[in-house]
């Protein structure tokens, strides 16, 4: 992610969090205080987005040193060191609790995709990410997706094209919407039909969808699938799963596997801030 | 929340959904066509921030029309209808995942939120909220925080005073770090300090503490905190709560109990939206 | 193009237009002083967009009546009537030169769009937008495109993969910079390799381009490449073709011709605003 | 144009082309390769706000060092190196479709306002720019105007006082109209009547008018219009001027000749940018 | 000052007083209580921009009427009534501070102009007002000191060109000065010449300033300057002029007096706001 | 005010004051010309916000160098020179009017508390700021209030609750309204009731209110509030306290006297921006 996308939202997190400002630490710390602060896992955890501890502080105080400890990606043990801060004190109190809420948020869902990855290491199927993801923070939740071992879906309406249930019955069937949709989208993109019923698949093979998605079908109608199409197509599973049977519906052999749990069901991961001394 | 206050969240929300369009609705899709659609709760959740439904799909398309059939506060069944729009098809295809992402996340947090308040209803004790929000999204999840029975503690920096070690190391005790505050903080403000271990409770009520947090204490030394306060502040318990330990917690007789996993570990409600045929 | 997208522009072209104040019109023009106006071609065009109009007099005063005489798309005549006006004579002088502004350019875009499609009519080849369009105003002048007869080609870098002379470069070769792509990219997207030579089109077709980019080969070189590919991918010829030029390259039998002439070289059409006498 | 006021234009054209981000180069080309590139005229062009060259990778990667091989104004010949950039191959290729789009049109407008000053070197006439701009984008093709030889026509409503037929007619007659100017307008501004038949002219020039517009009059009645006024007052010929004609218009005598022309029929100037080989 | 130049400061000023919400209104008043109130001039003033008060509760909540009851311009009494607001309580009690803050600070200008304006009555003068203006508010208090009887001088640097000693240092005096800009500025633009001493005067003259502004020059010395001129150009007399010499400087006979002190040394006036009792 | 919340001020605050530009300055200054100037005192004044002198010149261009002379809070004398500057002319004239507007106003506030402070020196009471502020500056001006000597009021509605006339009535009484209160709002928050008639006063200490606001009671009554109050709860007098008035007030024991005079009847100091030679 950019800076010029990353400056609005770290600007508008941190008036968020100040409001009118941080009566405390403006009235009880010298301005020229020093501190150094380290950034810590307290508990096992995948590292994304770190680069956003540095971007946070960088807006508060651009004197403020900060050295990253890690690089995404990291399986990080509870008490590693993920980043050292050093210099004002102020700006460090003013920073901490938006650069940990960004950090922890998005180490949370790198850290539940990598167990969804890690459970379906064995089968060619990949996790793809979803648009189930919380509003203004599409693209940093899903880069985090990406660091804990996701493959992107499209990040939103217009660049990837899925034909639901509502497309197909206004435009008459899978077929006739796929003929709207190739004479005019843009041919960079591909067009995914989405079939809630296996007796849709042939309609959708015959119509030329580049991918299916399979929503909420069971393994075993998923498995026949897969048996149908016989590769002429790429093959999407999908519809809140659960961890406990992402491998089962790996070994159908789908291609991917999409899952709005890595978001929707991610917890924050536990990382704190521990000052030393301020000196004066 | 204020209009004023949530129309730029949900214009950012659609546009980074959108992206530069939705393809395959504009082509599919006849303008005119009309739809009916329901929302659904798919499991028993909180009901929060319901209004928002109305506000993003009138962000679309003004002529669109949403009826809530349930009001913040509510505990809705799995299957029960949540709101049910009426209006065209494009409209309400566009805005879907916006609205959805928005109230899955914050009935989820309400949820959460009323398990917590459950616990600990036969105790004095008031589950508060904290600054673990997501950022970018605080006032929303603070409003779902108080939908599902927690209190307000400080939205932000401005509007509540915790003194924390390094306001106190900086000032030079708890006693001298108050003396500034009372000097030049805002009369309407009260003054919370945050002590780590139990040694400190003395120091803090003699220096005049209007509140005072205990951070990480075990239950009993909470227990004994209550006991030597005496009533004469108000106490709270804080750091990292567990569900299954804040009844414990709550029987010491603290005053309140802040708790971030009712966000920080909420995950998602189940919420869907259902349309019926497109209609000419 | 959605009013959520639309409103920053018209509002930030008005603000440039007016600067602090129209001080002729509120100094000589009573507030209720209503006419009538006509917005008009002076020359025969491709209406394109023409919404705008409505959008921009509805921006500024809500109360004044807009009637659109013309849909996007009709070849409209020298002195046809685009749209009739009525209201108050304050809020059309103040919205005349931004309305004016928008459609003239539009509209231009449009039907130079439509010359170049007449010429590839009786052709397979389909005509295809650039990324060479004003900056701030894309999503406006490809909508433009379109309705003059092109196909959207991407709306920018992400919707849409080429990969080009850099990034082959980079990758080591047109196969491992695809093999990349294919570990990582959304599987939603197509793949497109931009090639400036004959030799590089077996590379592509093996690496398993999805479409293939002819930049600025000859009609015999681009003619022979039609005949190597036989359908396995889709073909694009591109590079600055001239009006003149494009039908001897659809007539090679490529799929599509990218233009960036149609909006490089467009001359904005002539369209202008009468206004009846003003009533008390 | 000052930087406050360029760099939301490059951010939201950046943001524009981008969407969610380059794929292809986030994923082919490694975050430290560098590479040098060149930006080139690739026909005869008026070099115009080539600062914004400097100013769009700027804002991308404020590593890259960009040298600029010309200055606003020349003529550079097909094939003259216009800048060098030299830093991470990533930020050049997020960068090159923007910096050349806003290059080639606004050295576009500069080299037709170049053509149409040429053709009146010889005669007092000076040539003025409008308010017939892209929506969005009026100082910066203003300045590119001015840099190709014209002088500024007021920049919008606020600056320069027209008075045209509506005015007029509201007020009761031009002397009316200029006797309620000259009561509350701003003494900084001068008024200008435009005249659609030389009967006004007389009129005009009663009421005090310090410039007179004599929109779309004849080339005889223009030079008419001189001989009457003998330089009481500054007179401007507007009208849709074509190249053709411009000369014989500056050949009657007047002032100043205004051509929306020099925007509305520019093309786009061909620039290109060329990388070298990208280095480890 | 139009809508679109109004909303943007609204939205700021209520967010501003806002924060995070007002929780006493919240908290204690029912959603749908309503009230009647009062908007109340309470010592003798010079109504200003009124439309404000209605512009503020539309922003805040739409169903709210308000019934002007004076227009701008009006000399209210103490203890009349400016306007009548009907409807929910709490957007009465939302919107009262910004809505008074507005009116209480604006009709303030209005009144002070007003009394300037008053006292230079029998003479040819005209008042003009300056650039000194709160930053952010300078539409809106130049608007209130034309409602309050001062005419405009330049809104900003760009619609009035002041030469001043910097500008005439650089250019080596005032004549060559006056020649650069008689090449490039727009021919709407007048020049004016600042001089600070009576020797300059015959300099700008014979340049052709088309004002002299007069600054800090004695009362003798602007009406030997008025002499000396014989109305070949305007006057204006400038200099941080009290109220108690305005009059005087008005009998030297020049055209204009512009005075900071309108906007400097205005105080509020004092308006209130009256609720009747809720209503359920 | 951190950078953060200033940044978006000043830009906003420079284009209000360019609009198109700074002709005069473009056309007549070269853009290499070098200055030095100074920013003087032209009267006694208390020095508040002068490092917005830096901020307003590095955001037009961060290589002229701003030297502060004084610091907040410090009394300057007539002629006393509070900042020096050095670097380009166009920069320094580009900034003058702007810098200057915020400096004036805001020594102008800083002066004025300074006066009502000096008033009551030798008593207990601590004078308070309003939420009287000009609407988009309240942070700026009580900065420069606490600067002077005030000590914050609550800076919104968010961060300081106090329960007036109406809250009271629909909550049906103090105590109720205060139980409300009690229940809902952050603890970090006191409530403070504004009372009207001195009969009001043990309703609110036995509500148990943290503040009590007497509204425009005389001397007689506040200082009788006093006495019945014995220091239980914090005693606050408002309501349009003259300065020749506070010193009374302030005899009464009442710990706080809030005033909105400071900010509505304060004049702007009078500072001056002088130049010298420009240098090649």
């Amino acid at each position: 992610m950019h800076d010029i996308q990353l400056q609005p939202l770290i600007t508008r997190a941190l008036e968020e969090d100040w409001g009118y400002g941080d009566w405390p630490t403006d009235i009880c710390i010298p301005p020229d205080a020093h501190t150094q602060a380290q950034i810590i896992a307290k508990e096992p955890l995948v590292v994304a987005c770190i680069e956003l501890v540095t971007a946070v502080f960088a807006a508060i105080d651009n004197t403020l040193k900060v050295a990253l400890r890690v690089s995404n990606g990291t399986a990080a043990n509870a008490g590693e060191v993920l980043a050292v801060l050093d210099g004002r004190a102020r700006a460090i109190l003013k920073g901490e609790r938006v650069a940990l809420n960004f950090l922890a948020h998005l180490c949370g869902i790198a850290t539940s995709t990598a167990q969804y990855v890690a459970k379906i290491a064995d089968h060619k199927a990949q996790l793809l990410d979803t648009r189930n993801t919380t509003p203004c923070l599409r693209l940093l939740e899903k880069t985090a997706a990406a660091i804990g071992g996701a493959r992107h879906h499209r990040l939103g309406l217009c660049d990837g094209v899925v034909i639901r249930e509502n497309h197909i019955r206004a435009a008459g069937g899978i077929k006739p919407a796929l003929a709207l949709l190739q004479e005019s989208l843009s041919p960079t993109l591909k067009v995914e039909v989405e079939i809630t019923h296996l007796d849709q698949l042939q309609e959708a093979l015959d119509a030329g969808a580049d991918l299916i998605v399979l929503d909420n079908l069971s393994c075993a109608e998923t498995a026949l699938a897969v048996r149908l199409v016989q590769g002429r197509v790429l093959l999407e599973a999908t519809g809140n799963i659960a961890l406990a049977d992402v491998e089962k519906i790996a070994a159908t052999g789908v291609d991917f596997i999409s899952s709005s749990a890595i978001m929707r069901s991610s917890r924050w991961s536990d990382v704190g801030l521990v000052c030393s001394d301020a000196r004066g």
